[in-house]
């Protein structure tokens, strides 16, 4: 029975919590793209590709319509008994409520939820005490500072720069502030009632990731992404430590290029939070041994040499006006300790956030990025290295290859012979980002359309789903010319296969040395925990079908996200959390792959799909 | 009996200890003049103004001409007795040796004799560890900073700019270095064998001085001067505050100012010393507060309205690169601690080299220059304040006053009616500093041709010794046109004598309210320090003749030359005394002269001659 004008009715979906109003008798997934919710569908809801999946609570199960054929057919009995629907086929009949699982997220909502996690226990390095000074009188001449060390009881030294700023301000809040105070250091003098606020900010060599803090309750009040501003001078480490070397004045270069696109990542989360960038008064910044010496101005000319010796590799606190950040007057910025040349802060914060140290059964992390940094945790040891994956799955060297910006397939679905896609915040194709693209090599492989070298199966143009293309060689059609946004069609040349298969082999050949460094089986591994931007968005199933994952019962994986960027908030919020990291840093046992003497074999073996 | 050819002998003036061989047969300021020996000479060697006295040591008596008709009447018999000896009556016979007193001595040279006294005891803040490095290898990839903790054995933090400088001069080095420390922080690596070196600055509002030590063995091996660039924006304190205030940018261009003099000054030393000035690991900067301020970029606004409030008085360790400065790569400055808004860390370096605090019987200190120190030291107490007693001793608001730079009158006799002058360095005329114009004013008042209240006593263009000025009313002549260097007479205007009618007054003011303050009378004082450049360059005789200084015994007064300078090297070279300084500093009881009760009868008062 339907009412020529549906009733309103009330939807909720969970995590994130957004809400509306719409009308009794769409679908769920349409109602999620009324009210903003991420909510995936490769197959742009024909009830074929299973990807908008949710998961209703028992109280809200009678607000929709009976599970379908189709959902019978997809989801089988054990998860229909679990409250899982295909939002695509639940017809709206009454308020609900709703859960969305990460998996059936896009990639822009994953990141919102981990931005929210909870963290660990406020235990800042700063500490901020509301003072009112008695104003100065021809009979009680003493300085500023004095009467600030009166007030507080204790011997403080102040920042030069706050020594700068506050006597005027002093004035003008008439004698009243909050005094933060860093050691025995006074680094900053803000207004009355300001909040303690910090900056963590993961530092990646493609993506800059930040997050405003309120250091006072932990609590994650902004989070914002950027690329990174030196991509102009080279698009991995290497590229920019050559560039560092061999251009005049191209390390400063680089150096500002950073600073000035942190700069404006701190304004974005400002500008959200509503805060100012100078009440920013501690600040954290990881990133790989490189990016952390060239955001520092430090030499990278060893870094690029064998043996890849770093200048530092303690952590390290500089003032934040050092290395032209925006704030407060007398800030610092706390570096992470390094672990190796190509093993770094961002690798720290890692194993900080996912507690590696503490794993009981034998756990591997791999962070992925144009770095991807491994780590295997055995009974207490951790055994690390770096793998040179490349930034192919950043969408470069690949023809259509793009960022997951709008517009980006980042879905691909191969169902009954036919192509699905589905592209970032569903604008018209015109690219493929990473996941896509690993989406595509798995399931050609899959579908027989690839050999396991990475060949097309039927090297002839003539084969229905391969065009020859102007570069030569035939091409798969992933999206034709009248669908895409490009006005041709998108398609995915053998090269390509090339850079997914040399990206997975040596993230392959890195977990496969560590194992054998541990003298362990694929097979002992208890836990995979897949992190950074690109490990988030993936199918999990596709990495493990092409080789790049161990492959494991799915249910031993877990995407856990931008991990250095929650080790960098950890930090941030806690000095514990501090001497944790130098301890993890410590216990590192690092394996240089290049000189391993099973690397080369294993990457060679790991090409094969 | 002469011979027609002169044998050479060996003369030595000490204490500079110049020598050479001169003619036998000339006088002894003959050849002090041939040897660059700054020996005065008021009426240029003709017996009549005994400024030429020296001291002739018992072995090298007979190598001089028996005393003349005219040092017998001129020095008597007790003088000669001692080796007293008029430089220009006594002719050379043989070789010999000369000591001159630093009241015979021209300013410059007694400038350089001060800068070579001896300190205190080494005990620098900063300490040299030489150190051979293990280079890094494949198997032990450990960053630099790692190696060098290693190999120092402690867990060494690295500054900043030491991080970016030192990893390829490290390897320039062959892993061999000097690491300076200051703490727990490396501050500098230097070249393996550099000496230890540090800066000493005086930061006058008229002048600079600077002084380079080596930290290791006190030495200081170069010393200069230069006028403080800041004088384009104002000749005093006051006006350089108003200049700060009013102008956009003029507290920091102002700061600019002093950093770029202070700059030319370090290499300026650093080229006496053959030294770069990235060796230089230290620095002790004084200053009077406003100076401090201005040096350090703070605001100067409360300085300059009643309660005259400075923003910090503390001790305060800066970064070099902060405030501008070109030295060591993480080289800190060290400014000593502020007493109040015009009495500055120069006054707490004043007290340290002269250990007032030290005093057996009371003691006054006057630091003489733009504002005038003053500290009464009364049974361990320390009265002290501030007496704006102007540039006029500086040459401004003079009408032929300079600094005493060639050529400037600086010494002034009047004999049986004539008056004989000196000028720096032995140049013609151009102008008069300030111990020439207070020569003047107290000759003309002791030749009754000043009244009391600084008036002509014959006010009268007749009068022998006037001239009628274009500017109006009569004027001395002290230099008639044909022997100025400017082609025209230099002359002293009733105008001109006001000015250091209120200078001196307010000194005397400043003096007789600390006297006041402690009970005491002006005869009570037991030692009289006389301090500052132009301090050290007057004649004690005429500054009290004229009210300046208490009417005391000649012997009960010193002339301690620049003692800011000499305490800033002190606290350079010991941590015992910055500690001393930061103890005098709270011990002082500041006495504000512009809310004093009997301020302004005194200073009324003190304005006859």
């Amino acid at each position: 029975m339907t009412s020529s004008s549906s009733p309103a009715v009330t939807v909720r979906f969970q995590p994130l919590g957004q809400r509306g109003q719409v009308p009794a008798g769409i679908s769920l997934l349409e109602a999620a793209r009324r009210l903003g919710v991420g909510l995936s569908g490769v197959c742009g809801g024909m009830g074929v590709c299973a990807t908008c999946r949710v998961v209703v609570p028992p109280e809200s199960r009678d607000a929709l319509s009976p599970p379908s054929d189709t959902e019978q057919k997809r989801l089988g009995p054990d998860a229909l008994a679990r409250g899982v629907r295909l939002a695509c086929r639940a017809t709206i009949r009454d308020s609900l409520q709703v859960f969305v699982p990460p998996e059936s997220l896009t990639a822009s909502q994953r990141t919102q939820i981990e931005g929210r996690q909870t963290l660990v226990r406020p235990e800042p390095v700063v500490a901020a005490v509301d003072l009112h000074l008695p104003p100065p009188t021809l009979s009680d001449p003493r300085s500023d500072a004095e009467r600030l060390r009166e007030v507080l009881g204790r011997p403080v030294r102040l920042d030069l720069e706050v020594l700068r700023q506050s006597p005027l301000r002093l004035r003008e809040w008439e004698w009243a502030t909050r005094a933060v105070l860093r050691g025995d250091e006074v680094v900053a003098l803000l207004p009355p009632g300001t909040p303690l606020m910090g900056v963590a900010i993961d530092l990646g060599t493609t993506k800059l990731a930040g997050y405003l803090l309120n250091l006072e309750t932990g609590e994650t009040v902004a989070s914002a992404g950027a690329m990174n501003p030196q991509l102009a001078y080279g698009e991995d480490v290497m590229a920019r430590i050559t560039y560092a070397l061999q251009e005049p004045e191209g390390a400063e270069r680089l150096r500002q290029a950073a600073a000035a696109g942190l700069a404006q990542l701190i304004r974005d989360l400002c500008d959200q939070a509503g805060t100012a960038s100078e009440c920013i008064v501690e600040a954290v910044v990881v990133g790989n041994t490189a990016m952390h010496h060239l955001f520092l101005g430090l030499s990278t000319r060893s870094l690029g040499l064998a043996p890849y010796v770093p200048v530092e590799s303690a952590s390290l606190d500089v003032r934040a006006r050092e290395v032209g950040l925006p704030l407060a007057p007398g800030a610092s910025i706390h570096l992470l300790p390094n672990i190796a040349g190509f093993v770094g802060a961002d690798h720290v914060a890692a194993l900080l956030a996912t507690r590696m140290d503490e794993a009981d059964h034998p756990t591997l992390l791999l962070d992925i990025g144009t770095n991807t940094e491994i780590c295997l945790a055995v009974e207490g040891n951790l055994f690390s290295c770096s793998a040179a994956s490349g930034p192919a799955f950043e969408g470069a060297h690949i023809r259509f290859g793009m960022r997951a910006a709008p517009g980006a397939v980042e879905r691909v679905r191969m169902i009954e012979g036919k192509v699905w896609w589905e592209t970032v915040e569903g604008a018209p194709p015109v690219g493929i980002c990473g996941s896509g693209i690993l989406d595509a090599v798995a399931q050609l492989r899959e579908a027989g359309l690839l050999n396991e070298r990475g060949g097309w199966a039927s090297d002839n143009s003539a084969s229905p789903a391969l065009v020859s293309s102007a570069e030569g060689g035939p091409e798969f059609i992933l999206v034709p010319a009248e669908a895409s946004g490009l006005g041709r069609a998108i398609t995915l040349s053998r090269k390509d296969v090339g850079e997914i298969q040399l990206a997975k082999a040596a993230i392959a050949a890195g977990w496969q040395v560590l194992l054998e460094e541990a003298g362990l089986q694929e097979s002992d591994l208890a836990r995979v925990l897949v992190a950074g931007a690109f490990g988030t968005y993936i199918d999990i199933g596709h990495a493990v079908a092409i080789g790049m994952l161990p492959r494991l019962p799915l249910d031993r994986f877990e995407q856990v996200g931008n991990v250095a960027g929650t080790g960098a908030r950890m930090a941030l919020l806690s000095r514990t959390e501090r001497e944790r990291a130098t301890h993890l840093a410590r216990r590192v046992r690092y394996i240089e792959l290049t000189i391993h003497p099973s690397f080369r074999g294993r990457f060679a073996q790991a090409m094969f799909l």
